[in-house]
């Protein structure tokens, strides 16, 4: 295989990414290890183009001599590559799916896992450098779910993947799997969906542009254009706190967290007289939540992978989702959590009924809410073993 | 009757009251205009206290001799004392159940409605002026629900009404009713609680740290310091749309905006190449939400009203809210919305469990979400009449 011939050498890791880069034994792929590869320019579909687009990607396991064990996995909004663990130090945020043994048997599968565009974990996005070298900053075109879709349509063609074998992904990448199942159906045998529905509702709309407004009215936002200033950490903050609201459940917040207030904090104390008080539980948790997203994340590229997010409908110019959805041709496995009340049940049910066939709807339980497609993700193991990753 | 007498002068509307100001005729109340009464200083739950509070109010109808047919009627976050149109031009937000026939006959009781301390139609608030004529600003102390409660008590007194033959009230406003009939047992005949709990979960709250925040980083905010320079409308604009989309249901979003684009704007159309595109149907209704607020509103009284609401405990040094609501001693009146996912149903279900003897929790039965309790309170009206206004 030509793999390594067909790819750029790998870029240095955005000073967000966390994890260790390892060096590449001599003919031999590392596991799990972030690399990068130029597909040229890209015509957008809202019209405008980048005119040079790098996509990073990691892989685990090894692509057999008919190329029929490509695996693709895709993350969802502030996702990045690292599915599992690989050959690196930092676990993976599948690790119970993908890896040596498991459902998605990295000694049997080839798995693949790009960046977006738009984000910040290597592909070419609003921090990369435009031709003068520049930050895009407020120049970076508005992109859409096909968009990286077709981007990651070019990867396979360098990585000498003709079709997958299956593309996975949950919440937003479970949104680019749909998609990729749409836009080629003949190079995606099998396509799982998880916690996601046909297109983004009203609701999921307004949730993501509260999230975008709150980082826009940030005033180190500078309309994007704050490369090389402070960021707007405080309007990225804001963002994640209403987000991570809508990712977990009620019965979360109150088994965890109640009415308490936050060590010795005192929510309902005043000081001076003043309108000052000590802290929920909660809040300092949420507080918590944004820290860590801050510091690990672009608030450009959230608004960039929130807007495409919004752009969520397979029934786009194919005359609506129930017709996209009736005329696909790869083998489907829905599946959604229980408690999610961001992408509702409800939503799976109606795009597995407007699948061809009898699509069944496969269950995680969990009462976190949204969020169980990532921390519960091993409850689907077995069917998907029984469905999908038969070798 | 001396009702007139014990009451002061009516103060000057706020700017943001966009109602009429009726002229008294001599010895009779006019029906829904805004008067204020001074009840004096007010020393606060949380320490710090107000030297001199006003409350402004509005009646309808006419006290009876024994002082026994009086109601309170109790505002929601954002609401004000115009509960019904009266000899007022403008409409009352619950006309549907107050006014001359209606299940609470403003021809048989006595109808009360205060503007809650800290907010700004009419009552002392931030924007008030402290001993020194400077508006209250940054140094407005923090107020909780029971504050409220107590300043309603000393106008209750003023008014010579020495037990409400009702209070009621919807979310926030259903949060005082609550109060009223924990901290003033024998001052309240029915307790009519609609559509809230017996506390603010740590979910409600994290929604509200979200919507205060987004107050206190607009820049404009000036840590609330901002009467005679321009205030945080981006900032007040961002958390009404995040409660506004608490407010209403996802099937609501979904019916009444889908995926549509704003007018002729198209979202999956960018400008120049650039990251700018046309709004979604549910963007632009929100964006209206916000304006609309703001322009009626005042920043520092939705974050003052807001971490009220996050006080709202009904257990707080009382050994708990099972404990305090089991010692009641109203009778009470609950209702939920069906589609309510702000204050669920099963917070009202229980509520009901926890107060004495067998309290039936009835239901508004709307599609709407929590914003039924406004819309749908008509379907009260019938249990209403039977079980608490039986004049």
């Amino acid at each position: 295989m030509t793999v390594v011939d067909r790819v750029a050498a790998p870029a240095e890791a955005p000073a967000s990414a966390p994890r260790e880069r390892g060096e590449a034994a001599p003919g031999l792929e590392r596991d799990g290890v972030l690399r990068t590869c130029s597909i040229g320019a890209l015509q957008l579909e809202a019209g405008g183009a980048l005119p040079e687009v790098e996509l990073a990607y990691e892989t685990w396991g090894t692509l057999n001599a008919d190329a029929s064990n490509a695996v693709l996995i895709q993350h969802a909004l502030t996702g990045d590559t690292h599915v599992a663990q690989g050959h690196a130090d930092q676990p993976g945020w599948w690790d119970s799916l993908v890896g040596p043994g498991k459902p998605v048997d990295t000694d049997r599968y080839f798995v693949v896992a790009a960046n977006m565009i738009g984000g910040c974990y290597g592909s070419t996005g609003p921090a990369s450098p435009d031709p003068d070298g520049l930050p895009w900053g407020s120049r970076f075109p508005f992109v859409t779910i096909r968009d990286s879709v077709r981007a990651e349509a070019r990867l396979a063609d360098r990585l000498g993947i003709r079709r997958w074998h299956a593309v996975v992904g949950g919440s937003m990448g479970g949104a680019r799997a749909l998609e990729w199942g749409l836009t080629y159906p003949h190079r995606v045998r099998h396509c799982v969906v998880v916690a996601i529905g046909a297109y983004s509702t009203a609701e999921q709309i307004a949730l993501a542009q509260a999230q975008v407004l709150a980082i826009r009215q940030d005033p180190n936002y500078r309309d994007g254009d704050y490369y090389g200033a402070v960021p707007p950490n405080a309007g990225l903050g804001l963002a994640r706190r209403i987000a991570h609201i809508s990712y977990r459940s009620e019965p979360e917040f109150s088994f965890r967290f109640g009415r308490r207030g936050q060590g010795a904090e005192n929510p309902i104390e005043a000081s001076d007289g003043a309108a000052t008080r000590g802290r929920y539980q909660v809040e300092s948790y949420l507080d918590h939540q944004a820290d860590k997203l801050v510091r690990r994340f672009d608030a450009n590229s959230y608004v960039i992978l929130t807007e495409a997010l919004m752009s969520h409908d397979v029934g786009r110019g194919r005359g609506g989702a129930e017709r996209a959805l009736s005329a696909a041709g790869s083998e489907f496995f829905i599946a959604s959590v229980t408690s999610d009340r961001l992408y509702f049940p409800e939503q799976s049910e109606q795009l597995a009924r407007w699948l061809p066939g009898e699509v069944p709807v496969y269950t995680i339980d969990a009462k976190i809410g949204h969020d169980g497609f990532l921390t519960e993700i091993g409850q689907l193991g077995p069917e998907l073993r029984r469905r999908v990753f038969t070798l």
